[in-house]
């Protein structure tokens, strides 16, 4: 069993996005094999893609305020939960003035 | 899309473990297919059942202060991450003051 601050973890900038790092917290590395947990900080005026995927996205947001982008606008702030299903196009967006921070899982099956 | 404070799920006495509650955040219901993501709260002075089961725990604690007790004890607190590989004895215990808080996600493959 292994206990980790998500802060040990290095960060990588994310590609495809703008002003976003990430950190791969739990990994197929970690022994996990059927999904993958990772960090996510946004910096104010930055964005996720807006793009869509064939899985799942299972998001608890821990800090900040942001924007849902779909089909419509939905915001988020810390405390927050997102569930965002297979194929549906998307974007998370910062708009306040902190660092939006969230945990995203996704499946491994689909992805690798 | 969804998006939704965890505060508005309904809260649960979860059985086997001691001063313990449980919010379903994200679940078949709400769309999902392979995992599944609960917000645990475990007042102080109470903990999970020490046991073990054929699947996995994704962790990300979000406030308090606790032991993984398993073949030994690990401390935890707010900003870890706790990896819980199948078929491992554990339990999650709070040695704080105030409430324990984490997510935990488990898949649903092995589980339903």
């Amino acid at each position: 069993m292994k206990v980790f601050n998500y802060r040990d973890v290095e960060e990588e900038f994310e590609e495809g996005a703008q002003k976003t790092r990430i950190r791969r917290l739990i990994t197929k590395e970690t022994g996990a094999e059927n999904f993958t947990m990772r960090l996510f900080e946004i910096d104010p005026g930055g964005s996720s893609p807006f793009h869509s995927h064939a899985w799942e996205h299972e998001v608890f947001v821990l800090e900040g305020k942001g924007i849902l982008k779909g089909e419509c606008d939905q915001e988020f702030r810390d405390g927050d939960v997102i569930f965002i299903p297979p194929n549906e196009t998307h974007q998370l967006k910062n708009i306040g003035t902190k660092p939006v921070k969230f945990i995203c899982l996704i499946p491994y099956m689909k992805t690798e």
